[in-house]
């Protein structure tokens, strides 16, 4: 199945990454549209009318909204390439589970961190220890959550890398530090390292300035 | 597949209600665990030690969590029966896009009408208002969100069809009036007359009372 592909988004965004990911490891061309909330307002508003949020991936002029629901329809559509699934039904299950927790404990925690919200280090570090544990049960001892190859799992946690780099760089201390959480350091190595990886993740520097115009933004200095 | 199938919840729980009427949907019979937070406390927390929550679904000793996680198990487990998903790939990520917006608005929306959170009842009847409105788009003009036969979406919004009964029965209100929700009202009516709900859907009047205890026991009245 082809057609055409566009996918609305920033290249700041962790949720926009997940689909970019997913599409470079399916070899699926897409155009990337960018200024979803400058140029392509109208296009945001159109497509995604309940939430107003990217991503938004438009297929064939249909849009599909959420990330991972986005990721989803990427690998049933594209069934042929790497399968980013566990193909047992267990497994697959165990992959969702971890997957709703990411989006339910990791981002609130990592924007707790930024925000300097009491608590919010010892959460992230909570989120990241309980993957650690749970990265043998799930890889079974191959490379990546999945398996042998990048799945939606390695995706919905490896979009949150450079942040979480950028937010260790800025703070000056790790949110997962490879002596004690050994899997998850060689897993974002690895991740990191994948050809449709590489095309879309930003360097942790290249965050490092972008998070500080934004703590500039709404910080400004006093006069 | 068959195994031995049991399900650790509780009657009251919308959350719970959803693997029961899946698997009452495939005929899988199974043993339903209630008192988790009492006397089958120690299988809670072997089984979810992340969260701690019901439900959890134990198939052949191994648990699976999450609700949406579950639905989806059994749906990837027992494949004869009724299919709960749509075939077409658009038509399943336009309905796991309305399974997120539920568990992501309806379920606070609901809890905070229960504590007279102001702006709640709103939120509500906004919730009910877009699933009103993607009614047609999503069942083509057949009975169910699904289509011919309930599907995952159905069972994720109707499983808070006795709470919100309930809470228009103490409210003397509607959250969703059949006068201005057609679609919405036929539908849950369709719904709930469908044998693999009946069996497990409480009247409004035990929810009634339900509630009544449980605003009790919150709000005892003053010595």
């Amino acid at each position: 199945m082809g057609g055409v592909v566009k996918l609305l988004g920033t290249w700041t965004s962790p949720y926009a990454m997940r689909p970019r990911i997913a599409l470079n490891l399916k070899s699926v061309h897409y155009e990337f549209l960018q200024d979803p909330y400058g140029s392509n307002r109208s296009l945001l508003h159109e497509y995604n009318p309940v939430y107003k949020k990217i991503p938004v991936l438009i297929h064939n002029q249909r849009p599909i909204c959420e990330s991972m629901v986005i990721v989803q329809y990427i690998e049933d559509v594209w069934p042929t390439g790497p399968s980013l699934f566990p193909v047992d039904p267990y497994d697959r299950a165990i992959a969702r589970f971890w997957m709703a927790y990411i989006d339910d404990k990791l981002f609130p925690s990592l924007t707790g961190v930024g925000r300097g919200e009491p608590g919010a280090i010892e959460q992230a570090v909570t989120v990241f220890q309980h993957l650690e544990e749970n990265f043998e049960k799930c890889s079974k001892g191959k490379s990546f959550f999945n398996g042998e190859a990048i799945g939606l799992l390695d995706i919905a946690l490896g979009c949150f890398l450079p942040w979480t780099r950028a937010t260790e760089s800025i703070l000056g201390m790790k949110l997962f530090d490879p002596a004690k959480m050994p899997c998850l350091a060689g897993w974002a190595e690895r991740f990191c390292a994948d050809d449709a990886v590489k095309k879309v993740m930003p360097s942790t520097e290249k965050m490092v300035e972008y998070g500080k115009m934004l703590h500039a933004k709404y910080n400004p200095a006093p006069n």
